[in-house]
């Protein structure tokens, strides 16, 4: 008897057709003579009418009161998904995420889960339930509410699998898999049968569709995430650990290109050039739960003062700005500038650290297509440019072209 | 410094506006130099749409699941209302029903309060926060959610007011008082400034907008209930103990009239007439969670069986009927009979019990309205009739009336 953990995003139950859907799917999991736990979301936008309603009160809502609203959102999914099986005669039960046993730390809006107590998941597998649980959400050590950030679900059904040492977590979303680059950006993407989690990592962190720490707590769990459509039986997507016998010629290859849009680009300017600046800057940024991506520094030609660029996503420029400027002052800082018109487009692919030549490639395409190179990073398997919005799909396109990534038509 | 608990119902919080508006009158108490605790029902119609919603994915919602959906409706309202008073510059916090300690039994959909640990309040309490509690809604022994039934968000402010040992537990409403009568059916009901907790318990039992079992539980507890208008700075009724001593004019009249309009009759007919009979039907009835009222059994003219009617809710009659006909053959029952299309009317005083012609004036007067009594009932504080639902408005005017409780115009 095998146990899965199945992941059904919010298109997936956005509405009472699509829940009995859900169900039925389910219901043949188990009929196949499976355990299987299944992680839901809000159903369809609900997370942002939450949202816009906590504005018709307070313009900027307080961060735990906010949880414990948007909470509710997959109590509501979960509730119906658990009816809808047992109207077709199942013995289903929904779980909250603490009950489930979601414990986090205490960051609210984005919070970490800390550890998974499954005792209780454990305790109705057993007696042969069928277990709903709503994912995006835990509980403090205080049995406060959190929410664990955008797409948060998928990473609650990966913690889930891994505690309960799940064969496998599916997550089921509105497209059918992992493609060589956004479908709609390139319309000659391929679907990838298999991805490792490293590849994978840069991939959703650069733009894919998947939670990227449920990628992360994959791996180092050793989790096979299979990503499929909810609405077709077409095969999907398996994230696992990749080999390191065999497959070198998949190896060497790139799997796929990235984008993400919501790029903001902060620059310091003036910076005194001793050390403790960075981290006297990126400090209270991380204390603030601010992300920051790229990071460029480039010495004034006096070689006194420096600038320092980094990246936010769109959302958080505001607040970085904010952090910033009550900072500038401490280290002696000049003017400060932001662009938000920007994006990243990554190359990635697991062979890239050991072949020269790929960064290259990567620029001379950009280039050639008159697209210009406003920041670059690289990590082992992943090359990014920060270039601007406008340009970003049609550098997916060149790159997918240019890497010759495109499905043979 | 004073603790009051204030509980305001969905009528009241049925908007930002509404929500805004009820965060200034909190504020209001705090800045006075009390402390207090809010207890809010969720807003407007919330619980209705959802078990509306239930119903599009199951024909019968499975008990313990749509506890878990309704309890959503008072998370969003407690969280808002917070976010609100925060706006307003106010350290609020949001607590759900188990946060704030509240246990019940696992009777989903109509639990009882077994316990209310209100330590996490006091904590919160003591950090001069103003606290807002999720009404209707508690958790049982094994962290399942429940629901306490249609206004038990009354029943959850009274028991954290007793459990912190308030000064007061004010109710919120969108009436401004307990009243002689339903004032939309008898216009010249007036508002009583104050009513013992028995006559309140007979009055909200027959039909008066208040939940029954705050009123025994601030009986038990000697909390001082204080409904009034959420809308309006007219002042109120106090529901408190009845002293002994004085009073005594007021406390030989009748104090209102009563009525509910959802009674269903049962009648079993041919019953055998032999003793645990009535034990026998009426144990699966409890067990089941059906509350039952009015009971009447008259013995037949041959004296060997016997006729048992009953009353419940109307909308408890379908799982009656059910009950019963399974019990039917048992013990020797013919025909089930039912009525939905009756009446209740109540005269409620706490004098009355020790003063005859109570009883026969009522029936005088209805009589003389020319409205026929199907059932009769009495308890100590009170007389009840049941008549057909069409006569249940007049008869309430005219008991108003000939009882001289109408209001000098």
């Amino acid at each position: 008897m095998a146990l899965y953990v199945h992941k059904y995003g919010g298109s997936s139950v956005a509405d009472a057709d699509k829940i009995v859907n859900v169900a039925r799917r389910i219901a043949a999991v188990h009929d196949a003579g499976n355990q299987i736990v299944t992680v839901v979301s809000a159903m369809g936008d609900t997370t942002d009418e939450l949202i816009d309603l906590a504005q018709t009160v307070s313009s900027e809502p307080d961060p735990r009161e906010l949880d414990l609203l948007l909470s509710t959102g997959e109590l509501v999914s979960i509730t119906l998904l658990s009816m809808a099986l047992r109207n077709l005669g199942y013995d289903a039960i929904s779980l909250s995420g603490p009950q489930a046993g979601i414990r986090t730390d205490r960051t609210y809006g984005r919070a970490r889960i800390s550890q998974v107590d499954p005792e209780r998941v454990r305790r109705e597998l057993d007696q042969g339930r069928l277990v709903i649980v709503a994912g995006f959400q835990g509980s403090t050590p205080d049995e406060d509410i959190t929410t664990l950030g955008r797409g948060g679900s998928d990473t609650t059904a990966v913690a889930l699998a891994a505690a309960l040492e799940a064969d496998r977590c599916d997550i089921y979303t509105d497209v059918e898999g992992i493609y060589t680059a956004d479908p709609r950006v390139a319309p000659k993407a391929a679907k990838l049968a298999h991805v490792g989690y490293e590849e994978m990592l840069e991939l959703a962190a650069a733009g894919a569709k998947m939670h990227p720490r449920s990628i992360e707590l994959g791996s180092v769990y050793n989790v096979p995430i299979y990503v499929a459509s909810s609405f077709t039986d077409a095969s999907g997507t398996l994230i696992h650990q990749t080999s390191d016998d065999g497959e070198m010629e998949d190896r060497i290859k790139v799997t796929g290109i990235a984008y993400q849009t919501n790029v903001a680009k902060v620059t310091v300017c003036g910076v005194e050039d001793k050390p403790g600046v960075a981290a006297a800057l990126f400090e209270p940024l991380a204390a603030a739960g601010i992300s920051v991506d790229t990071i460029v520094q480039n010495t004034s030609a006096d070689r006194t003062t420096t600038d320092i660029s980094f990246t936010v996503t769109t959302a958080d420029l505001s607040r970085a700005l904010r952090e910033v400027s009550q900072l500038k002052s401490s280290f002696g800082a000049g003017q400060v500038m932001s662009d938000e018109t920007l994006a990243s487009v990554s190359v990635v692919g697991s062979g890239m650290q050991n072949t020269p030549g790929y960064a290259s490639r990567m620029f001379r395409i950009l280039a050639d297509g008159g697209i210009n190179i406003d920041m670059i990073t690289t990590s082992e398997i992943r090359i990014s440019c920060i270039i601007n919005r406008d340009k970003a799909h049609e550098a997916v396109r060149l790159l997918h072209e240019g890497f010759e990534l495109d499905e043979a038509g």
